[in-house]
């Protein structure tokens, strides 16, 4: 069922995309929402076993986990109000007897369980258990194919310890195999530090393929010592320009209600204004929590960290962060916000907790001198310092990693950007599940210890896609080779003339007896559209049996540089033994 | 990770569910929700290996289609009512965009709408294209482990032609395919006539294993010529015994409102009389259709080939059918009426159609004479006949087969009773689906056809429970061996001592060496644990290593029949080369 269509599909944003659905690869059946084709099932397929082979090496376990789970598992941890509310990433639905289920984005909770109810001695551990199944997360935008859609392939693997030092073993264990995993794949990933976002724990480093189509900006020294996630990067911003000694004073900034207009029309440097920004917190438990963040004017705040931040001050999981406005609080004068604005403020919504948590970028705290808001309407303070106004309050890394930020391992060093595509990432979880989930094992002084965890990622699907992002031309895809649908491809240029069918058809067999994986093209069509409908669907090798096929001959042409040669049949089999076995 | 239990656990009632988990096979999540361990996962994928093998071999192409369906597919077919509210075993839900989608309980709909998009012309027919996934119900009632779970994995298949001579072609192979995949994964199946159910379409057969435990009765006629669910077997009835002849009289039967107490108390027979039912028919479209049948008084119906029924009356489908009580009709005289109850009655519901559809069994038309109900309180009419009553209506099939009867492909053989659990179900669909969501080709003569299809389904998870169901004793499973998670189990039984440890490990090795798939159990139990928990995960064949083990020797143990050899290790080796690989 070789379909492919000659227009570039309306939807596809991204090359990768439009190639797969192109070559008939994926079918959209709805929003976010692929079925994998023949052809896809294949390459899908290739990796899978890529990847049990590497992980049952390291002695992990494979299983299959539900993708129902109960309600009850998730409040429990308390990630069920996060997921199916705040974000609201995760489907979910009440069965015949009104008992609410989620449709599984990852499997923490569920293998927590398990492994709490199985595993009783620290004899049996560490245990390292892993699935390769379809999730689900009910994306606010899918968009670009496999890339961010509502379905998609992933393997998950969970371990479990009776010690940190023994996870981190496994951690190290665990890298190693996704660098082994991905090379074979025949994929190039850079590994970069990340944010553990809603998973939790200490340390995690994702994989990611690089390509400008990435949806993850990525920061890289130049000495390529240190790679993180924008999300998680930390660096040191450049310094500003000092304001010079000036005597403080409140200034009239009518209509300079940006840093902007306040710096062009009055010759300031973004950097060395203090800019406010009010942020409110939803908590899990329901409460409104709003703080005030100080930063530097030329730099931007990370929401992750700032996310991260919050919930370590508040001690509970923040459901979601958004800006206040003037619909918000009337009598706030936006545009005039110092660091020191009063609570009192709050007063106007009963509703939220009536005092800020302040909260003061390194960058804001540092400044000697600066102009900053004068919580009156269109005045500003100059040449103010903290102690001024009673701050900086506490300090904190709030600020979003730039290009050409100084790098924090060696300050000679800046970063460069990049964009990637994430697909893998490693967690070390430490007990934050199985404290939750009371799972525990017996330790060898015969007592109740929560386990130490960690967990292991890779997005199969994605995977996929992304290799088609960093390998194609104009005319298609070229898949590595390991996870090619076929190793070859065999086009009869005129299937009526017997001669070329024939010898097409015993080269085929040939080569299957041999063990190689071959697809056949043997349909009634003009020898030109099959030699396109090769190239786009990208298998590495091609022998095209054509006119010379009366004197045994054939083309021999490899997919990613076009070369050609023209032997025997005999020949070509060698030859693509001697390149695919090596 | 090998755990057992040692107890019964409490919720499982037949002897498969209890030995999957006590053998550390499953670990239950939630109601009729498993995760399959990694011993269970290797059985799982041994039985996909083999389907795999025999569909590909049958010129199958293997996918993977999404697990959410839009609703908009589902009602173009119009089985979104029937699957959502009606028995509702389909798990729906709305996205963040407030869109509907349901889980997969099957999935006809999109493969016809891909077939549709994608297959433009005859020539490139037939096709057939399966998958191996994780399916739905939102069961009423699930129970017996892996037997009717609400998440459970299936092998669906659909393939599409150009005439409906190709689909019975395909469909012949498909039922070899079966046969050769029952075979293979060792299990004892019967192939019975079977009714399409909601699916729809033509022909249609199931393959049952045969066990005790089986949720479906099935009837075998004696020769074995004939075999069917009782939800489809057709027999006839054995002729009752004849009313003698007597003047139509109505006579009084006070208290006697049920058939065996007016036959306790007038001395009839059930065979003489003619039982009525009211029934209630919710419509796809809405609208409620009472429902008047007839049957003989010995005689039970088949809700199946009733609904089947009415739904060709009312030609669309009917949701769900329930009896009709004194609550929904106050003024009928239950227990009296008669086959020619007036419509009148159903005044009373202004909300219902105001006219039964009356369908008599042909039981019931056969009767010369009888005894019905008189549509008077207390009164019944006897040595009646049908001309009197103005009837029989519409005669059909709507009885219930059962043990004893007579076989209608010879009338010498009746019926014996077996239970049985469905593995698979072949189906011939027609053109029901490719109609509804107008999926054709372009056929020979250049015009626009919709495709004829087929579909096939083996219930994976399910076969591997039924395997254990078919095969174990009272120490535990015994797998058979192309499904058992390890060929081997090597037993050392006291790994505290080197000699037998060395040489478990070296017989492991080299098993592995030689392509056997081996379990070592060298856990530091006693060794009448491991022998126990050895019987319990059922492997084929074990190897224990003991106190023979300093001159060299093992002892080689069939699971099955608990033969027991001693002998060297070399020979041991040999022996189970010979056996596994023959």
């Amino acid at each position: 069922m070789l379909v492919t269509l000659r227009e570039h599909p309306a939807d596809a944003d991204i090359i990768s995309h439009q190639l797969l659905v192109r070559g008939g690869f994926i079918k959209r059946v709805t929003s976010g929402i692929y079925a994998y084709m023949p052809l896809m099932w294949r390459v899908l397929q290739k990796i899978t076993h890529i990847i049990q082979e590497e992980l049952n090496a390291k002695g992990c376990l494979e299983t299959l986990l539900p993708q129902l789970h109960p309600a009850e598992l998730w409040k429990q941890t308390g990630r069920w109000q996060g997921y199916t509310k705040g974000e609201g990433i995760m489907f979910n639905l009440k069965d015949r007897q009104g008992r609410e289920l989620g449709l599984g984005p990852t499997h923490e909770e569920v293998i927590t369980r398990i492994a709490g109810e199985s595993i009783k001695s620290y004899k049996q551990l560490p245990v390292n258990i892993y699935q390769i199944q379809t999730k689900f997360r009910d994306e606010i935008r899918p968009r670009f194919g496999l890339m961010r859609s509502r379905e998609f392939i992933m393997k998950d693997a969970y371990s479990f310890h009776s010690s940190e030092a023994d996870l981190q073993s496994t951690y190290i264990e665990m890298n190693d195999a996704y660098e082994q995993i991905f090379t074979r794949c025949g994929i190039d990933t850079v590994k970069v530090d990340a944010d553990s976002g809603a998973i939790g724990g200490a340390a995690s480093q994702e994989f990611m393929v690089t390509a400008d189509a990435g949806e993850d900006l990525i920061l890289i020294s130049s000495d390529g010592k240190y790679s993180a996630n924008q999300e998680k990067a930390d660096s040191i911003a450049k310094e500003g320009k000092e304001l010079k000694e000036g005597s403080p004073e409140i200034i009239e900034t009518k209509g300079q209600n940006t840093i902007e207009l306040l710096c062009r029309d009055k010759f300031f440097e973004p950097d060395q204004v203090v800019k406010v920004i009010l942020i409110l917190a939803i908590l899990e438990d329901g409460s409104k929590q709003p703080i005030l963040a100080s930063i530097r004017g030329d730099q931007e705040l990370n929401e992750v960290k700032l996310l991260n931040c919050i919930s370590k001050q508040v001690k509970q999981n923040v459901i979601s962060i958004k800006p206040i406005s003037k619909e918000d609080l009337k009598d706030v004068p936006f545009g005039s916000i110092g660091p020191d604005l009063e609570d009192s403020f709050l007063n106007e919504v009963s509703k939220w907790s009536q005092k800020f948590i302040r909260l003061t970028d390194r960058t804001a705290a540092d400044l000697k001198l600066f102009i900053c808001g004068s919580n009156k309407p269109d005045f500003h303070r100059i040449f103010f310092n903290w102690s001024m106004i009673g701050g900086p309050h506490q300090i904190v890394d709030i600020r979003k990693a730039q290009p050409g930020d100084l790098c924090i391992h060696d300050q000679e060093q800046t970063l460069i950007e990049k964009r990637g595509i994430e697909v893998g990432h490693i967690f070390q979880l430490g007990k934050k599940y199985s404290l939750a989930l009371g799972a525990s094992f017996t330790n060898e002084h015969g007592s109740q210890e929560p386990f130490w965890m960690g967990c292991y990622g890779i997005g199969v699907s994605r995977l996929a896609q992304a290799a088609v992002e960093q390998s194609h031309d104009e005319s298609g895809i070229i898949w590595p080779i390991n996870i090619s649908p076929f190793q070859v491809i065999i086009v009869i240029a005129n299937v009526e003339e017997e001669t070329q069918r024939i010898l097409g058809e015993k080269i085929y067999k040939d080569l299957q007896d041999k063990g190689l994986e071959v697809l056949i093209d043997d349909r009634k069509e003009r020898a030109g559209v099959k030699f396109k409908d090769a190239d786009l669907i990208g298998i590495p090798w091609r022998i095209v049996v054509g006119r010379d096929s009366s004197s045994g001959k054939v083309e021999l042409i490899k997919r990613s540089n076009r070369s050609t040669t023209l032997l025997s049949c005999e020949s070509a089999t060698k030859m693509l033994l001697a390149e695919i076995f090596n």
